[in-house]
């Protein structure tokens, strides 16, 4: 059989191909996507869920003059492939290769960055909006998965596309998964659609019934004559979509390319928008993947023969300490209850899941109401402690707020993967934590410097009566030997690790380690630097001012944007304290996204290392 | 006929009376609003919409035992009336008066503070499951408007609520309006059910049809034994939430206590969450505010003969400046587009929307859905001009991030309502956007001296190929002649007002003018005082870094929160450029959330007023 796949460079090399030959591209997609995948890691089962849906896409539209837009992109490799980047296709989510997301400079295919859930349906009706002013024609679908479409912002595209009745089509890419087991009413309503063929068998024996009755249009049922509208809720399974002012097609078996094709060719056909129901299969056609999905949504380097992962035993991460320690907190406290959004397993809370089914909850891809639920189980008398991403705390920006800050609510937030994130890249980095909690009042925010100590901020979260915050970075911790029985901490209060007189480096959270090693190297010159973990942000310790007087200069180091970050918080401090005369010099991102690559490549390349920080002294010492 | 009124303290006291002694209360009561409003100014109509629907909630349920949690709060004037603060409701909105919007401090009735939209389902579903854990049984109302509900965060609890099927129960308080007319699927749909009473008519009509057919049941129609479910589609008009693992009940008229009580009765018997739809009119039983809804939203003083606003002459407001600029854009530039979120009259886009209705989005209260829909439209070569309150973008962080500034879209953003709103107060301050926005990377942050500099701004944002934010405040601009052919401003250049030798005072936006005045005011001082316009928070003016070498003190003043605000930018300005011996003081706003109260008054309490800079400029002459 030949070899298809080497010869597809671009969508419109697929115009050749039949049926069975598509199912054959599919196949051999799957394979090198397996392959790959098992190499470079990345996100596995959502890429094998869609290979004939993107086959099928590419197939029936026109791309780019027709726009295919991601929603949440990691499911894009298939798209990436047909688009003429297979070859690069290794050195995907490494630095300077392929995003593991759509993105613009990458190809012209890449119609709209994407990285979080649920943005797909506003900005697909954006461009159909743009469309029509243009007076253009091409054709807008986007893919959104059944998890990311019970996120706010979709229902907000929802209700408003159903409004303007624009042109354009919306695949639901219905796996019955988030990242997770999917969660929600709307998940029921969805697996009911699924698994229930004879819904649509119904509709026809229905309206056969209905004709048959002789009264029916005589005006003998007087009020039935009005109820044709009506007469759709049996008609047509998809009414949750229909009442929203879509026109519901599907399900349609989403491994099938000639089904894909056919329902997309009768999409087009229909004025005004569309939602197509694909079923399909999280990790089709590998067996580790489809029969646990959750396992494969995000892998490291893997054995193709068993799916078995790559990498050597590693250290506690911080995900699975936080995890611990609020499984233990819930042993002492009957008041603290665990919320996430749809992350259980990404934020070590499925430790607490499983030992307190009942205290736990998994919100589904819902920040905003994350936050406001928990605000409403603090005012019912519970300690909620709320595990987001820091990325995705974005989202819970006003919630926090207006629904945690003002009411002065006891709320834990737990915010896994605060800094630089890796692989992930530009839509994934949690770079702006520090600078966005720094303004909301009421708000204590700490950073542990090592997974102990995250231990004890967590505890002293929950023992406040007002919202806390605790940032730590993806990974890893320092390996450290664990003492859940440690107390907490006092707010306010940092620690001076390293006496010194010349130059006082006052670092937070994920920066302390690495800056300790690097005064540890400096030699001849250690004894001139001190070192101060400062723990809190907010309230920032008051001992650093007189901490200050001893010193000629002072550097801040965050993982973190430097714009208003922590080491902004410092000079406020200083200066509010008539202590700017001493010379600070801020370490930390700048004003930018940053890349995609290693979690310590990229810290690196910011000077966020032991080696960048060393440098950064020893020119403030050799008076650079 | 004896006044009820006087004699209710309690939300006891209402047991004591009959249904017609209800109504008679509501009569006065809705006579004391339009008395107390009409001096006091506020927010009427949607309180005059909801008087029944408060006195049944109070009658029926045992406050505060039972939790009614207010959906947006600021129709909670009859809720405030019944339990005992009618004798202050004349303070209310005025600094140290009562609040506008519930507040946990004032009453043990008021169970969770709001202001934002769309929240109190989640809030509402955390009372209930709180309540759960704890093993009480005390009932749980919220009461959301259909404006709110359309809000993704209102989806999202809906979601998960319907997933829990726990007991509680959300009143739909459904008038059709937001503070505009709504818009929306959902808000089409909900017309549907509230304008068809043939709905339920029919229900009972075609279950009788199919009881009456001999097959059904006996396997004849072999799927439509398996149709049960699919039933409901016709028995049940509320669909849409009964699918979402509601009951719903409703339609009922929302200004009939007897009816409203008999289904809050129902309500309470069924197990699960309940929808109850209730139809009220907003601005009911005052001409004025019932025939034109919109403009008694939020008002001043009036006179209650006849309506009219009792306010003298102003100068134009900043909004309509605002709508101005953009709609003249648009003459000139057909891709220009205006968006807003539920608010085309406040921030003055209705005049746009008057002049180019094609061209204008009012997407709903849906903050999120209207950055990345902005977004879209970028994406397909508009350019797209959204409008948004301050204390809302909060709304949009996420959005603003991922969807905006990650692709660099040319997209600007008008922002209203920043700095200090007034008596709105705390919920709806504008104080935080300085601190938020300085984080995001690829965003041009202005911040306009007066209404003309206003219109050069958003001229500028439009010509820019990257987002931009321009922060303006609440109400009247200075009263200047203005120009609005006056073209863009070179990104990045302030302008130096008043030139000095000892101290640079460095302002920002709406703190230019006061600072002016402060100087002027100084006299034999004055020429000692250099005055600064930076008009860009970010990128912060390059200028500043030479012209601060000619001062020894630095003054900024802002109205935004002081943590990592417009002062925190100069100072690591100055600190990268290492000139931080100067000394720089910072006038903003502390890290609290600002009480209501006038404006002004309240600019004056934090200093941030003529006198207040001038006293601040003083102290640090006199070298205190």
């Amino acid at each position: 059989m030949e070899d298809l796949l080497n010869n597809i460079n671009h969508p419109d090399d697929l115009n050749e191909l039949t049926n069975e030959e598509l199912t054959q591209l599919s196949d051999e997609i799957r394979d090198f996507l397996i392959c790959t995948v098992s190499e470079t890691g990345g996100h596995l089962a959502s890429n094998l869920g869609v290979v004939e849906l993107t086959i099928a896409l590419h197939k029936h539209l026109n791309s780019p003059k027709d726009k295919i837009v991601w929603d949440v992109g990691h499911q894009s490799y298939t798209h990436k492939i047909l688009t003429g980047r297979k070859d690069k296709m290794t050195s995907i989510r490494k630095r300077n290769g392929l995003s593991g997301y759509p993105k613009l400079k990458e190809s012209e295919h890449d119609i709209i960055e994407t990285g979080h859930s649920g943005t797909s349906i506003s900005s697909a009706l954006g461009l159909a909006c743009a469309r029509d002013h243009r007076g253009s024609s091409e054709r807008i679908y986007s893919v959104i998965g059944d998890g990311a479409i019970t996120g706010g912002m979709a229902f907000e595209a929802l209700n408003h596309g159903g409004h303007l009745e624009k042109d354009f089509n919306i695949v639901l890419n219905d796996n019955d998964m988030s990242i997770a087991k999917n969660v929600g009413a709307l998940s029921n309503y969805l697996a009911k659609l699924r698994t229930d063929p004879s819904l649509r068998k119904i509709s026809g024996e229905m309206g056969d019934l209905l004709n048959s009755i002789p009264g029916i249009g005589s005006g003998m049922f007087k009020t039935m004559d009005k109820a044709k509208d009506s007469l759709k809720y049996l008609l047509v399974p998809g009414v949750l979509f229909e009442e929203m002012g879509y026109t519901y097609l599907g399900p349609v078996p989403g491994h099938d390319i000639e089904a894909l094709i056919k329902i997309f060719e009768q999409a087009d056909k229909i004025n005004g928008p569309v939602v197509i129901h694909v079923n399909t299969i999280k990790g089709k056609g590998y067996y580790p993947a489809e029969s646990c999905p959750s396992d494969y949504h995000g892998v490291g380097s893997f054995k193709i023969e068993n799916g078995e992962s790559e990498k050597t035993k590693t250290n506690i991460t911080y995900s699975q300490v936080f995890g611990e320690t609020v499984t233990r907190l819930a042993e002492e406290d009957m008041r603290v209850v665990g919320i996430t959004a749809a992350m259980p397993a990404g934020t070590g809370l499925d430790l607490f899941q499983e030992r307190f089914p009942e205290r736990f909850y998994d919100v589904g891809i819902a920040e905003q109401h994350a936050l406001t639920l928990s605000a409403g189980l603090a005012r019912g008398g519970m300690r909620p402690i709320v595990a987001l991403y820091s990325t995705f705390l974005q989202r819970g920006y006003d919630q926090l707020i207006h629904d945690l800050a003002l009411q002065n609510l006891p709320v834990t937030i737990g915010i896994d993967r605060a800094g630089i994130v890796g692989s992930d890249g530009e839509t994934h980095q949690g770079q702006f934590d520090l600078s966005y909690l720094r303004a909301v009042p009421n708000l204590t925010v700490m950073a542990p410097k090592d997974e102990q100590e995250l231990v004890e901020m967590i505890k002293t979260g929950h023992k406040l009566d007002n919202p806390a915050a605790v940032r730590y970075p993806r990974g890893e911790g320092l390996g450290i030997d664990l003492d859940y029985s440690r107390s907490e901490i006092k707010v306010g209060k940092g620690e001076l690790l390293l006496d010194g007189n010349k130059i006082l480096v006052i670092a937070i959270g994920s920066m302390v380690h690495p800056s300790r090693e690097a005064i540890e190297d400096l030699k001849d010159n250690k004894s001139k630097i001190g070192l101060y973990n400062a723990r809190f942000v907010k309230p920032l310790p008051e001992e650093i001012i007189e901490l200050a007087q001893k010193y000629d200069y002072i550097i801040t180091v965050e993982e973190n944007s430097l714009n208003g970050g922590f080491g902004s918080a410092v000079m406020e401090l200083l200066a509010d304290n008539k202590l700017q005369q001493k010379l600070i010099k801020r370490m930390g991102i700048p004003d930018k996204f940053v890349e995609h690559g290693g979690q310590n490549e990229m810290r690196d390349y910011y000077d966020l290392s032991i080696r960048g920080i060393k440098e950064f002294i020893l020119n403030i010492l050799e008076g650079k």
